[in-house]
């Protein structure tokens, strides 16, 4: 029942028409990266499939949407055994994606398809937002550990969970989350709070009972005080008298306030003078991929971040905007292209039944993604004549290139087909393609290369040709 | 198990320290209101209240903790026998708030308080951000209808149905959500998609068809193709020649792109040229406060917004910074305050145990809001001086004045005692203050008056106290 309303009456709408047995292709497309990236990462798909699969209307369904008075009594029947039974095709989760480009595909029956519309576009959105935001903020970090502490300022529980699991598929080596962890079988971390420190008598006993009941991993949190007349200094001593005699190391110390450029200088020359060069210094406190940068940029002796609330909600651009376009409608056996035209040039939708293919140059490098028309098989052509619909006066010319089509089945007549990966393989996917295939300048923050999304002469001129239709 | 790991490690160590029975006082307070604003709603304690009742450990959540390795059998044996077992204050759902004074407080066991420390905040966090942004579209839409459109923009399913609850709660006069509709008891509502109008194979067909299934609340969407040239004619089209005939009025038009200030006045006059004068016109595409008021103050024609990205998100500031702090430990039988003193000077916490009173004038106006100490009872005080505590040179008298306390007890020994209460009769509340209570300059947009959150002179000198014994 996480549907808008307009979905469900649309539906009661079409079932009246008889319509219930029309296929119909819809598209999910996003219009901008986040943040003016340049690229963003697919994600959300696993859940898509868990929503699918169960989907169904209960009695209690029924009868709510009955004390409506707007469905038809055949309509809430039809519903009460409805269960999806169309195609689906979607890129791999974990996979780099662009503006404008297809990335999820339902051909399905036209209820089928138009009461999952909510769902899928909420999955992506979020968990896409999310991927994308926290490879920003782990490119930033260059190497050092970045771990997800957002889940107290995540929107509602979902948006913890599924964000845990959608930061660990953008780069993030651990959450604080316990039940991403235990749901999605990724690493979680954590430190301690001020009120351990607070509860006991005194900083340095607060430090020492920790590290008693964590001998092998305590990083104490150094802030509730005084960072360099307290903190610090109580962790080395309880480092010395505590673990040292035990033959342990203190693990690190964490800076939750303050300048955290200068004071994880300072805190870094006392560890060290101590003999405490292995201990490692967290930083938390409103970071993003900004204030990491600029951290690292000061040379701040920080390894590992923990990052919160400008993670888990993707504080800067927290709208992921994909939509559900209808493209095609099949009429005896075709499917007939459709378009919107909308008040708004960007929000013209790419019409038709297409394939979508990324173009890969001899060095194994994304040169571009290409639509094609629905009967346009590009897998065994190596060079082509694209178009480039922002500047359709340029024709380009490809060549020496390989065409790899970009979605695979997930749904074949309402049957999951799809491969089932774990958080770890999508995560390690995305990496694969950011460190082999996706060009550096599309991934730096300032102005990034934009992805060529071209269009095959074919598909092009049947795109125009329904733009001057519609126009006529 | 919607937990952050150092709440479980924290525990195991007090567990391990025996300090089971330990009474502790945490408060909620937070720092700054979002967009600049004069006050939060605070909303989100139904929620707390049901994962309370509903808190345990099952099996498997023992079992995937024992394969940490990190937590002691004694420890897991009593998470698996675990009940909160507390008390917690909090004030009335819909109260209107301000920063820095306590919203909520757990005096309970040290471990009970500590694990609930996460779902307490990001319920809070949550759905008062959800609220406090929806009164601000509310109040920009100056008694115009405003619904909440953002499911498909939600960060992930709970998001999309609790930020429903949040956003009637706000002032949202229905939600296109349909779970939200079902398990809250609230109007739901909905026009139409493009692809209902592309489905057909023209627009005229699509709004025939549409009127026909709905004549009683038939809004159409006009911007598919043309707004002008297309979708308002087509409209009027069908109120004349399909619904009149039929005895019915067209309820609406829908506007989703373009120049909504232009394009819904050039509507209005067409309508109103047909006698269509009581057909409505709705807009949509990503409204919120500073865009409604550009609208209607442009003239633009318009009887209800739907809004969604930028209310289910709360775009222009989507963290609601909620924390949890220890404020109090008991040791024989008395609570002894606790303070963090922290590198910023706004992350000092108010110590202690409180009461926080709300002060209203003889003409009922909330004037300001005191905190006092536990054994401070002002419920008969008609006149005090009390303390600005940002001006503290500066005493302040305040006369002929009552005094409400703002906490209620929601759990007494684990057992709720609080209030339960429909989600209309929080939004009635919310509005209810809105208009009766809280001052009109500090529900103003721009620069609003800052609600004075002053100390009686005990609590203030309790406080300076306990910094000056950190500081020595």
């Amino acid at each position: 029942m996480v549907m808008d309303l307009y979905e469900m009456t649309m539906s009661n709408g079409y079932f009246k028409e008889g319509c219930t047995e029309d296929r119909v292709v819809f598209d999910v497309f996003y219009r901008r990266n986040p943040d003016a990236g340049g690229f963003a990462i697919f994600a959300g798909l696993q859940q898509i499939v868990e929503y699918i699969e169960n989907l169904h209307f209960s009695e209690e369904d029924i009868e709510y949407l009955r004390g409506k008075n707007i469905f038809t009594e055949g309509f809430l029947k039809y519903l009460s055994e409805f269960k999806f039974k169309g195609d689906i095709y979607a890129l791999p989760e974990g996979t780099i994606m662009y503006p404008d480009e297809p990335i999820l595909t339902v051909v399905a029956p036209l209820i089928d398809a138009q009461l999952i519309e909510t769902a899928i576009l909420l999955e992506i959105n979020h968990q896409s937002l999310i991927a994308t935001k926290t490879r920003r903020i782990v490119k930033s970090a260059e190497g050092r550990a970045v771990s997800d502490f957002g889940a107290r300022r995540a929107h509602n529980m979902d948006a913890a969970v599924y964000g845990a699991r959608a930061a660990v598929i953008g780069g993030a080596g651990s959450t604080a989350t316990v039940l991403a962890g235990q749901m999605f079988d990724v690493p979680i971390s954590g430190t301690m709070a001020h009120s351990w420190v607070m509860f006991f008598d005194d900083e340095y006993t607060a430090f020492k009972k920790f590290a008693e009941a964590y001998p092998d991993n305590a990083i104490l949190l150094v802030d509730t005080y005084d960072v360099l007349d307290s903190g610090v200094p109580n962790a080395i001593n309880v480092a010395k008298e505590v673990l040292e005699p035990m033959g342990k190391r203190l693990k690190g110390i964490r800076l939750d306030s303050g300048d955290l450029a200068y004071l994880s200088k300072k805190a870094r020359k006392m560890l060290d003078d101590a003999g405490l060069n292995d201990a490692i210094i967290v930083a938390s406190n409103s970071l993003d991929e900004f204030t990491i940068t600029s951290l690292i940029k000061q040379d701040a002796k920080i390894d590992s971040f923990g990052v919160g609330e400008r993670l888990i909600t993707s504080k800067s651009e927290p709208v992921f905007g994909a939509v559900y376009k209808l493209a095609a409608v099949e009429k005896d056996g075709t499917y007939i292209p459709k378009i919107k035209v909308s008040e708004n040039i960007e929000k013209i939708t790419n019409p038709g039944k297409k394939n979508l293919y990324r173009v890969y140059d001899e060095e194994n490098h994304a040169f571009c993604d290409v639509i094609a028309c629905d009967d346009e098989d590009l897998a065994n052509v190596h060079s082509l004549t694209v178009i480039d619909p922002s500047k359709p006066w340029k024709k380009r010319e490809l060549n020496d290139v390989t065409f790899k089509e970009l979605q695979v089945p997930i749904f074949k007549d309402g049957k999951f087909v799809g491969e089932d990966k774990t958080v770890q393989e999508i995560a390690d996917f995305v990496k694969k393609q950011l460190s082999e295939e996706i060009w550096e300048e599309e991934q730096r923050f300032e102005n990034p290369h934009r992805h060529y999304l071209d269009m095959t002469e074919k598909y092009y001129d049947m795109k125009n040709a329904l733009l001057e239709a519609v126009k006529a």
